[in-house]
């Protein structure tokens, strides 16, 4: 390698074009608000940070769709997934910088931006169309947000994203690959079915002889208890979790959501280390971007009451709307109904332990 | 002063109790539980902050049910406001620590706990009737788990503390007994309604014209606005106001949101400064508790699923239904929507500017 | 006010050209490095937020350069300051971002870098010439990096910069105008002498005293007790004091600290809440950038070891020698040193008092 | 399992203990401190934490005080660790509402509080112990002031601690028992030897081709170049490693610093994975404490200035000096100078390839 050119910092980030892209509006019209640049700078980095997440979650799709994903790429999966949860706590983190700005600054300039709105961000959209959500599992208002919002040019870079394979199918291949279902002479899935069963009898237990139960809230409590039995049997039966699936209740098949399962009641091997991991990142990014649908909301209510924002609309049902919807990876997030407690665990067969251990002292020379 | 006894550390803090305090169930099943020691560690500090809230809170009702509160006395309100938000920060951020426990984890001795349940701590509902959540803001699901839950001993304790005045009742009374409601010569209420009227027809001006909404949605935009209006017109009538109030939805009175208006839009003023920071952070530790409820919801759901907790009931009807709800000072909260921007803001008399103001260089010798 | 032109969210905010502003050398040299766009990306974060300060600490400045501060500007500056304040917290929580570039993932493009560096950013250095750091307050190393690392243009504007004044300067000069010095009457700062010397007695006496303290550390103890004695001489003599500031161990006047000091003493007064708070921001504010270079410089260490890092030098001292240095408001940060218990404070005369308070009842019409 | 009798919440957590642990000095003497209340309550959450911290490194020390670390013990390894740094996440944090406290506030209660000191915390001495910090690694003046502080029957618990074997002695173990240091014809060790001198002397030809540096830097980065030339030739000879231990530079032994580097640098593999993963927590774990040290110390200043603390002592000197000394694992902390980068990293043969890995398709019926 020979160093060619010297790289000098201003260069190198193109700060020239960076610091000079902040251009307010008021001040156009003769009014500068001193607010203004904050509302640009910090938007600006948001869409900075999302293509860093973009770029990320682009990698990650590229190693997920090799047919077989080497044991040694899930640790740079991992580690790119966490760095994606590290940015989403600044994104997060960064709300209350905006909300230093108070209703009556904002006031000074809104007017000047229509119709300007953060609904137009392309790349956010991208964001969520990688991870997983499609333009069915968006509501009608959203979608009616989009057709008006996006330039036909956006649009069309959206649409193209959408059709593309998701992190969320490309998990599904993944788990559903994974050889968890069927071991030769032992019913893994039989002995977790009575597993289950026990512990839900013991659950319907502690529920009727509960002191601190009211009659009205026992009843309560014992319904719940027929629903999450429902859950379980709906579980294991292949046909009825295929309608679950049809009824878009669910995301992934019955085969992923067994493998999910699987490993976080085995997460402790050696080889199910980082799959556990990966299935708990997924999770977390959906969380954290849930986070900030809601602290967003919050923050826009507070700034602008009922009024309207930027854009010159309101926009509240929509914020509210999304808030808890847009999980790509809503079944791993429910997953902890279907864990059952260690000491109900089956037990392993050697052979099986064997393929998921690995024996550190045995590749000394 | 004279030091009458040496103060050691450890007997200072109390620790040998303090420290004495774990005695995890599962041991005494004679299956020890790693993680309930966690548990039950967590949970000692959420109790002990609560009384350093409580502290805070008791301190801030005893100067406030002055009938005359000393100007020198709104910063010690705002400091120990601010320094509760500060503690609220970390119940949220703590949060992650219990999430550090996986579901599995948690299954492994959940079951010893019944009938213990969160709900049963008096502190936090103290906390609640301190700030102003009477009995008849809750919801029906929540006084159920309440009557079952509280022993009778707490429940005698938050029944008086209830009947107290809350800083919300404290707060009505000072900002009503303010004098900004009818200025000599100066029809400031009047002129504020007329810069209502142009901001909302201006609004009205933009949502028309805005190229960014199809019909549907500036159709949606239009009532919207329309609802704005409606704010405004029971806002500035002392008798419809008073309507709402009897309806509960809202808590202040007219006078007390009218006076909360006026030092949103003249805070700059000195003697409007501290008020001012006041104000926000009574709606800030709304916010943070608001924060703190949703997290921990999020974090029950991702542990338990649909199963049932320790106390052996599922509460997540409850647990969502008081995120929103139990807001001390949602008027505050929703107050940008009655807030307009600086340069339609009516220009105040000199006489009352100077009343509001400090010369300082006046005070020279 | 007409909206003459339509504005689009992606316009508005230049993205074209932020998000066009990643090209990674890497690539040009046909290996490209997956982390190279975070270490990009987080740099142009790192610059916009600076060009934020630059335009918070400006508008603060040109108050501060009126020969009269008006009241209702206080609040203003102060607003600014604690945006600041808060644009840092995300300065220091992005570290954790570019924590997650380990050492083998930075090597793969560090050599390409050369010799473009962190030393190279104008902006920082402008940040804190606008604050009060001038040449003559940096280390011998600190100028040997700059000289051979700001291109010549840069360098001109930093050095306009640093001749203008500073924030520091504007501050002494408000704090020398304040009317603190002298009442009419009333011997203030001989009362607070009295009180400093009870306040030291007593602290000798709890020294003497302490069953705690051997031998060796009471005697470490009484010394250092003297050397606050000194300080205190100092501190009430002016011409003592001008021989601390001439020798670049005070950068504050007499007269403007003990401005200072009174406004700490005297905090609760609404005419000296303002002046608290933005003492207590400036320092702040300095706290924070310590902070930051401080977990600057541990992130360094961790990422390279002894290594060079891009721009092909280690800077290691450099980086360790300004961690506290460059304190711009190192004389506030130091004032608890000259604060006395508040019930040793001098009672302040009624009309000393009068002047500093607003009797909120009293601008009734 | 049959539940025997109910729990309840407030029983559970012994909260009347808990909460009944609060006992102002100041209120003996009559004169009660608002703030004394926040005082001990945020000592006591400290002391709370220390116990959970002491918890989860009581039971990694158990795990790996095992003659063999079973594969599925590494995840619950690294899981508690990661816990305690979450954990000291909120340690540092809540040294902000500690700040809240100003310096005036605190000097309305301090007095009282002769001798304690927050150097007679047992648990925290314990903490450093079990992670590795012997008396040895302290300084003179830490030794004096504990000698003076801890009560008699402490002293004797922190000395059984230190004699036991800590984290870091284990840790010492587990690494030099791993198989990294001889392969079967494959000379690992010369191949890293070689890379090391490819890259250093490439270091060195970019830093004489630099463009951005000045004779004077030029000549203090070659030198540097050397010092870093040196510390691998140390490294690598068995002996000159062995006198850098014993001269108390270096903690781990030759051994064990080569596992950690080679397993940071075949992290991917699965093998490696959870190894690589335990030694950045527990650089973290000594990471967070510093910052905890150095953010205590600064608060410690910004409230005191040069006067005395509790305990009428000022511990300044100590404060600092402790920030960045007790590092148990300042070696791993180092670990970045002995990396190479990705291109320059030995091949692994196939047949150690092998065990480090985990073909996971392998293990399907």
């Amino acid at each position: 390698m020979k160093i060619q050119h010297p790289v000098y910092y201003g260069d190198y980030l193109q700060l020239p074009k960076i610091l000079d892209a902040q251009a307010p509006e008021s001040a156009k019209y003769g009014k500068p608000a001193h607010d203004e640049t904050l509302f640009i700078i910090i938007h600006q980095t948001y869409e900075l940070w999302f293509k860093q997440i973009l770029h990320e979650l682009g990698s990650v799709r590229e190693i997920m769709l090799k047919p077989f994903v080497p044991s040694t790429d899930l640790s740079v999966i991992h580690s790119r997934l966490e760095r994606i949860i590290t940015i989403q706590k600044i994104l997060v983190e960064q709300i209350q910088i905006m909300e230093t700005m108070t209703s009556v600054d904002f006031m000074e300039f809104r007017d000047y931006l229509v119709p300007a709105s953060g609904f137009q961000s392309l790349q956010f959209r991208l964001v969520e169309a990688t991870l997983g959500i499609k333009p069915q599992h968006r509501m009608e208002i959203e979608k009616q947000f989009f057709n008006s919002r996006l330039n036909p040019e956006d649009r069309a870079r959206l649409e193209e994203a959408e059709k593309k394979e998701s992190i969320l199918e490309l998990l599904e291949a993944w788990l559903s690959r994974m050889p968890f279902f069927d071991f030769e002479g032992f019913d893994f899935w039989g002995e977790y079915s009575l597993a289950v069963d026990k512990m839900l009898d013991h659950d319907q237990e502690i529920i009727s002889a509960n002191p601190g139960l009211s009659e009205k809230l026992r009843q309560m409590e014992l319904k719940n208890l027929e629903l999450t039995r429902d859950s379980f049997s709906v579980l294991l039966d292949g046909h009825k979790y295929q309608e679950l699936v049809a009824a878009g209740k669910a995301k992934l098949s019955q085969k992923a959501i067994l493998s999910a399962i699987f490993i976080h009641l085995y997460r402790d091997y050696p080889a199910l280390q980082m799959p556990f991991q990966i299935l708990n990142s997924l999770v977390e990014i959906d969380e954290k971007f849930t986070t900030w649908r809601y602290r967003h909301a919050i923050m826009v209510q507070r700034i602008l009451g009922t009024k309207i924002g930027t854009g010159g609309s309101s926009g509240h049902e929509y914020l509210k709307s999304t808030t808890e919807r847009n999980r790509a990876f809503l079944d791993l997030f429910n997953l902890a109904t279907f864990l059952i407690p260690r000491t109900m665990t089956p037990k392993l067969p050697d052979y099986v332990k064997d393929q998921l251990d690995i024996v550190y002292d045995s590749f000394q020379s």
